[in-house]
């Protein structure tokens, strides 16, 4: 199994002008936040990236796609039908093939070359099938995620058979349906906004749209399919993910890459000179000459 | 001398997506770039404000304005002339009547509430003359700001009546004729980026681009001619200002707002917490895992 296409969703409300946001990169050059989930995907193998966008968006994102241009593909979600919808739009892109899924409002930090996706994309073609990235998240934050239920994979450390997928479930419902063995107590696995998928998930997600009030069609309910038909694991990854969309989410996620990257020094001494001058300098200063 | 009228330039070809992008206010609610400079001109008393913007900017800008959309006219730069030619374009909108003017990629910011705009057009309306907002600035640095050259207003701390206007001066040129008495030596009061100014000004602007190559109708150029014929002021302002057009801009003037605004104790520990996880845990957990 070899992953050569990316699927990014980008088109939810939220998520509409995140992708234009500039943020400098961990090797120290401004680009926007599209193209360094672009060059994520890269890293890892992708070829063909498709985007999902919301009709009228096509113009702008194409000007920020920067070296990325010759391998993006847009398709647009002509109606705003949720986040299975808007992956269900690629089926055409994805014909028969396994494909990266990111979605268009994170971005992935890690240290280490290659990245999140590199890495999650190793797993999935060492282990030949569907792999979701996860991270074990505290109880009180599963309503903001899709969280997993399964087994641990013998001797291969932070990989997990699922068996239970739910979105956004209770503490309650986790409790009695996705205690995950090896966990701290409170503790679940939750996505991480990267996938990698087999085209099994396209059939499912076009019968749940076909047979099902489309709200029942997230991506989450596919996936729950996907875990009765195929072998499909989650992966622990090393790196951590910025949610862009919080208040101060691209603030945070530019701090972290600049921390990993070779700006390091140049920005932590620009943070302290701005909170020298902010605590003394200015204003006495301003005082002492009115 | 009241002003009501906001002219901001966002042509030049390096602040054609500044604008655009969000941060987060000092107040904590996410603002476009743009939004934040329309705040600091509506804080300052303006009722009406001229974009001046590059041909294809006004729908994407017009989709960031906020609340501000009601008081927002736009003009277009139709060639890419310069700033002078840029600040022209308002001349209608400007009329007979004096105008705050501030550029559209840098950020002011002060920890008092009004900010540098409403300080400078205060100074301005009392003293019923043109000021520009000017910072004392190294030698060094001259290469990249228009400067001024004039005498302290006796009895007015920070205030100085220009006699002389150059466009990036050499250090030669500045110790010939801008020395100004009462800065520390080595040190020459540039612009802020943010002036009031009267309707001559226009009319010089108007006369330098019909008679001169367009090259030679700079904004300083045209301030120059200004100190000939009207009283013109240069004031020093508390708060600092932020080129947002710098590789980390954003995120340093980010950080300033954080820093004088509510979320100033949120932001730190965010800050905290992703160094402190870089440190130590998220390396030693990965490595521990595989």
């Amino acid at each position: 199994m070899k992953i050569r296409k990316c699927v990014v969703t980008v088109a939810g409300p939220r998520q509409r002008r995140l992708p234009l946001q500039t943020l400098v990169s961990g090797g120290g050059a401004p680009r926007s936040v599209l193209a360094l989930l672009l060059d994520e995907a890269c890293r890892a193998g992708a070829e063909e990236v498709c985007l999902v966008v919301s009709p009228g968006d096509r113009e702008p994102y194409s000007q920020v796609l920067d070296d990325h241009r010759g391998r993006v593909h847009f398709r647009e979600q002509n109606e705003p039908l949720g986040y299975g919808h808007a992956v269900f739009q690629a089926r055409e892109f994805v014909g028969g093939d396994p494909f990266l899924h990111m979605v268009g409002d994170h971005l992935y930090v890690n240290r280490r070359a290659g990245g999140c996706a590199s890495a999650l994309v190793s797993v999935a073609e060492r282990e030949e099938c569907a792999v979701s990235a996860v991270q074990p998240t505290r109880e009180g934050l599963l309503g903001r995620f899709g969280a997993v239920g399964g087994q641990p994979v013998a001797g291969k450390a932070g990989i997990y058979r699922i068996d239970t997928v739910l979105e956004k479930p209770t503490p309650t419902e986790a409790e009695q349906k996705i205690v995950v063995p090896g966990l701290r107590a409170g503790h679940y696995l939750c996505f991480f906004g990267m996938h990698v998928l087999t085209a099994g998930v396209m059939e499912i997600l076009g019968d749940l749209l076909r047979h099902h009030p489309r709200s029942s069609a997230s991506l989450s309910a596919a996936l729950a399919g996907l875990a009765e038909r195929e072998r499909y694991l989650a992966c622990e990854l090393p790196g951590r993910r910025f949610d862009l969309g919080a208040r101060y989410g691209l603030f945070i996620a530019q701090f972290a890459l600049a921390m990993s990257g070779k700006d390091r020094e140049e920005v932590l001494s620009q943070l302290f000179e701005v909170l020298a001058l902010d605590e003394s300098g200015a204003a006495a200063e301003a005082e002492a000459r009115r």
